[in-house]
């Protein structure tokens, strides 16, 4: 880390302020060149990074700035999530453009780190800059830690095997599509509120039990879409895969439950019965795992009438 | 790492090819939600993210894409150097603007992954974006190791201790003028040559010989320039510092060496004797820790008449 000018320092002392206290693992925070871990005995650690770019990931002027923050690390502790790991420090890069309000900026700052102290993630350290353009960018490393050899893979999915998602699926593109036609609206929307897209809650405690009671062969994290994420999961562990329409809990319309980004639900397979919830979250089995019939995945939906169709993976288009 | 389009799966698949093998505590690069390192036992982990921005932090008219490439990864590596860290594993997360030469991003991974090479750090992660704006966005997080409670801080220096710098100063600053004045001249510049700005080296191997000779009291790298980062010694150790300007070994002018930035040299604190050389780098002694006087750390100049000059801390201006 290191400060290129006053403004930047300031900004670095207020991130100082806001970074939390208790801290475990973390020897060393924010201040030095870099941040110090003492990894528990026995443990990996997991390491992912995420972008948060301005009129990529959040537009300024649909997202409050709290949801701007909390997506931003959301995304990355979703990953966690799906590895079953528990998060052990957070590292925020962020690059503010000339001209940007204090205001959203602090509110970003707000709702990143109100999301980050419900799940005990220190802020360890991270980047400031000025921005090049006008878009406000952040970029996440999430620092996680599993027992030896345990992760949940995407790659660990046995053919026969149970396919199920957490929670609902589509709520967050339908929450997307409203704030694109009435952005007002959210201004006011809260964190303690239910917003699927707005403010995610990432399911760690699911991706921890799955991994504690070795529930799961196989996870992945929806953020792109289940019909892309499911690919994802089939091409690592070279197989086919089956879902069944009427099982589907829709949080919106079935192409939104199929197609739509960002749920941050998680996708796992199982060989044995999961129950049907899991730390407090509904746990839906959604389909079956196939041997792979020819050379690349073939994924298909059997429908109400018994109808089979291919499903196509279709990338989560960003609205914004 | 998430993918959204095809043209970035195509990329995250370029990665994969050039991401190296011999991976040791990598148990996992890129492909799942995570990467997954099984820490040797007795260490501890630092991490440290930095920025590469164009028209920040390089300019795409000015640096040749393997410069650019090269940078991005040595600020990070540098930071690893000044805590005598060994690289474990890098992450890269990118952004590419609409319309950006296939010919520049290539050149940029080339860049990167030859210093990722030399100095055997594995490329385990990242993620990649289209850019909201015209510009390339570049972080880099990168993963080192340390035995326990043996990291080379920025806070350990204590009064009487001499102040030594590795290489040479200011030259980086002299050579991003030279670039500001003629691109063209550096078009086919190679990272074997010595190009003090375009290709800087991180002085990996000096900082690990500091913390395995338990030589250095206190360390940081010069990336905002020596005022800059001399400061930053001072204040973590709570001490003032005196400079002798004779004994500076000049790389560029007087001011450049005081205040150019991005040499990537190391800057650490001793109380004992030095050798002359570490690793094959010159080292110098450039002047003594002093007890704090005032409430702020004070830095002087002592020049070659004996005279002593209050030494301002003075940030490196990008000349992008």
């Amino acid at each position: 880390m290191a400060a290129n000018s006053i403004a930047e320092r300031d900004f670095i002392r207020s991130l100082y302020r806001q970074a939390s206290g208790g801290r475990g693992p973390l020897r060393l925070g924010i201040g030095d060149d870099c941040a110090i871990l003492r990894p528990p005995k026995g443990i990996e650690i997991v390491v992912t990074t995420d972008f948060s770019l301005e009129n990529k990931h959040f537009r300024r002027d649909w997202h409050p700035p709290q949801s701007a923050g909390h997506r931003c690390l959301a995304r990355g502790l979703s990953d966690l999530a799906a590895m079953g790991a528990k998060p052990l420090a957070a590292f925020l890069s962020i690059a503010v453009p000339k001209g940007l309000e204090k205001a959203y900026l602090n509110g970003f700052l707000r709702g990143f780190m109100a999301l980050a102290k419900a799940h005990s993630v220190p802020l360890a350290g991270g980047d400031t800059a000025a921005a090049p353009g006008d878009e406000l960018l952040a970029d996440i490393t999430l620092l996680g830690t599993i027992p030896q050899g345990k992760a949940l893979l995407r790659s660990g999915a046995k053919a026969g095997d149970g396919i199920y998602v957490t929670g609902r699926l589509g709520a967050a593109a339908a929450e997307l599509e409203q704030l694109a036609a009435n952005a007002t609206h959210f201004k006011a929307a809260k964190p303690s509120e239910i917003h699927p897209h707005l403010f995610p809650q990432p399911r760690l405690a699911v991706g921890q039990a799955l991994l504690k009671r070795k529930l799961a062969t196989a996870a992945i994290d929806i953020s792109d879409g289940l019909s892309v994420d499911l690919l994802h999961l089939c091409e690592e562990s070279k197989l086919d895969a089956e879902i069944e329409t009427a099982t589907l809990p829709l949080g919106a319309t079935l192409m939104q439950a199929l197609h739509g980004g960002e749920d941050y639900e998680l996708l796992f397979t199982a060989s044995r019965p999961v129950p049907k919830k899991l730390a407090g979250v509904p746990i839906t089995r959604i389909g079956t795992m196939l041997p792979r019939a020819g050379r690349s995945p073939r994924m298909s939906l059997l429908d109400e009438k018994g109808k089979r169709n291919l499903l196509k993976p279709q990338g989560w288009e960003h609205q914004l």
